[in-house]
């Protein structure tokens, strides 16, 4: 038989699966600190509700796995942790507001693969659903400030606002129409320069239209800088007012962001705050963070009231890689120490029970290999003791530890190498 | 529009997340103490792999939720977490030996939908490959023993040796052909009592086998004595053997277990031991664990060798249910203090972070509610305390801390309260 794992698609080793726990469990406790509780949804949904039109939109439609239950029903794999939220928001419209959960789950997109693109990949969200003011999104930057920082990585997160994407393009005469496409062009701006821009405008909008986007796009110094210049060209503007106000609550804890006015993000359901965070000094050089506000499509999927909303997405695999190239990890196994019973498997076996009651992990030989045989294999999985229990030890009563990286040797009895071990 | 969840699948809200998440959290912690190290499979495999005729079976094939991706390759949900693990093996025929897993994720099925059976559910996998001997049986019984006693729970731990059923099947002169259906008539043992199931062997084989069946099956007395029992009538079994070795590893350990000659579990590809755990003091009838040997799946995989392989899956659903019925927990929320600012939003956003910092679980008004509303609001999420932050207590330097549940007030600086929650 011709083994196949299904294309785009991958096994996660241990020596992978221990540093992407770890990196999880940050992301988990620095949610729950602020406050998000857990929920789970179903991995795959009902085709009508991801085909939505306040959902993903037709790209991302085309990019999604689809079948049928015995039943007959149209069902497919979630693109994303977003529509499925809202779905459950608005199946459970009487939760208490403001609701706050993360999610951290699989997602997939049947597209072309590339380097490092995956069919099926993780996805970590963070949403607060019921509040309209700018107090909820202080809190989900300052989440992001705290979860990179105890990841030991040093971070970037850019903030903008469509609102005020809107109102510059009003300011700069920019056909209603146009807008969309306008914007598009504009998100470029990081990669393809004010140059570039200009050139891909100039087939679309005015002379003039274009001179008022190089005004309000040029405009540099410090955020608040920023906002007092442009607020001196547009005068007035909800989106700047939510800006400032974003701003005053970030100074208050000291959390860092930088205002970036070509900021737009493609999902068409943004409809105000729009984030995205990048790392510094990495090869990874992507948004590992992205999100923004989304205030009606779960008001849409019910066709009534205003449920507010907004949230950002950690992707774990990005992050992953960004975290290795800083912190190699060698080990395969999450064993602390390798029991290895030299003709003496019963005691060994007595041992080994004795250390994991105690809350130490541990594994022991279980096929009566031979000393280099066991030390060759506690080597290759980078275990880092082992414990030898051998005849001599037992009638001592004291067990040789080999420290796997020195070499060093102590002699100690279970009890002395359980208190060592807990510290 | 017409929101709907697919048929036969469940949201999990956050007060049965934060309960599953301990439940997962404690499996995890003693896998991994047992020296268990985390894998990952896609959650989708090719579908001629799920259908292998050394996997699950036709029966569990009708069940399997189908599709393609672009390229018109034949994919399909994975149904349990032990076939792709042997496809991972037998793709990865050179992982250093014996190789110990975990995987705790969602499995498929699209069956019928009953009271408490989802289509979409969590297994919590441990395997090890490349021990033939009961070593390793040993250990995954200390560890289901551990996990449970961890979990507060009084478990039942049933073994059996399917090798040892052919071998009675053997002395009873049951004609090989028969063995299956026999051994599917004779697991039912539980069920229906030696009565039901003799009336149903009585429609198969000769009544001379029958008294044979019933003759070993109703061998009583505490482990020992019922191997010596079965000993004297079958004499030679290397599945008796099996079972004594193990027995003798599991009193070393004194590690609890349950000899019962008539379990036999339905999957057709286990070869030797044979585990089912239940449950004593609980409305859940079925195992909520449960697995065994399959020495062939892997080396057929491969068309070569041999790769023995023994492991059991925790079924997260159904120790859930067992739980909670002990456990009940109230809790719609992770955070333990929720912070009411009067009047001073801006020093409550201030404190809500410092708070965050060290690590609390905070949670803060983000509406700029009224007092009522927000005790209101935290009593329905169960948070256990509640901050106030108004101008008295900024003056004075004291916050009012409210225990929700007793209705006591302290009143401590920022830095009490931390090392207050710390402890």
């Amino acid at each position: 038989m011709d083994l196949q794992i299904p294309k785009g698609t991958r096994d996660l080793k241990p020596e992978e699966m221990i540093v992407r726990g770890r990196i999880a469990n940050t992301l988990k406790e620095v949610f729950e600190i602020y406050g998000f509780s857990p929920l789970e949804t179903p991995v795959f949904e009902r085709f009508d509700v991801l085909a939505s039109k306040y959902a993903g939109g037709s790209e991302i439609l085309n990019e999604t796995f689809r079948f049928k239950d015995q039943g007959k029903r149209e069902l497919a794999l979630r693109y994303d942790l977003t529509v499925p939220f809202s779905r459950f928001i608005g199946m459970n419209p009487n939760m208490k507001m403001p609701f706050k959960r993360y999610q951290i789950g699989d997602v997939f997109r049947d597209g072309p693969i590339a380097a490092s693109r995956y069919r099926q990949f993780t996805q970590c969200d963070v949403d607060v659903v019921g509040c309209k003011g700018m107090t909820a999104e202080a809190e989900i930057i300052a989440l992001a400030n705290m979860a990179f920082s105890r990841l030991g990585m040093d971070c970037l997160i850019k903030v903008n606002s469509r609102k005020l994407l809107n109102d510059i393009l009003d300011y700069c005469d920019v056909p209603k129409a146009k807008a969309e496409s306008i914007i598009i062009i504009i998100d470029k701006m990081d990669k393809i320069g004010m140059e570039g821009v200009e050139k891909e405008l100039s087939k679309e909008i005015s002379r003039k239209s274009i001179e008022k986007i190089k005004e309000t796009f040029s405009i540099e110094g410090l955020n608040e800088q920023k906002l007092e210049k442009l607020r001196k060209i547009i005068r007035k503007s909800e989106g700047l007012d939510e800006l400032e106000q974003l701003l005053k609550y970030l100074n208050l804890i000291n959390s860092g962001v930088s205002v970036d006015f070509s900021l737009a993000r493609g999902l068409a359901y943004y409809t105000g705050t729009v984030i995205e965070v990048f790392l510094r000094d990495s090869s990874v050089k992507s948004a590992v963070c992205a999100g923004g506000r989304y205030d009606k499509m779960i008001g849409n999927f019910l066709g009534r009231g205003e449920y507010p909303a907004v949230g950002v997405s950690f992707g774990l695999d990005r992050i992953y890689d960004a975290y290795v190239e800083k912190k190699k990890s060698d080990a395969k196994s999450v064993a602390q120490i390798y029991v290895i019973p030299i003709k003496a498997l019963d005691e060994g076996i007595k041992i080994a029970e004795e250390l994991r009651k105690a809350g130490i992990k541990t594994d022991i030989d279980l096929n009566n290999k031979g000393i280099s045989k066991n030390l060759q294999y506690a080597n290759a999985l980078g275990i880092p003791s082992v414990l030898f229990v051998g005849e001599e030890e037992l009638k001592s009563g004291k067990l040789k530890l080999r420290d796997m990286k020195t070499g060093e040797e102590t002699s100690l009895t279970v009890k002395e190498l359980v208190s060592l071990e807990r510290l």
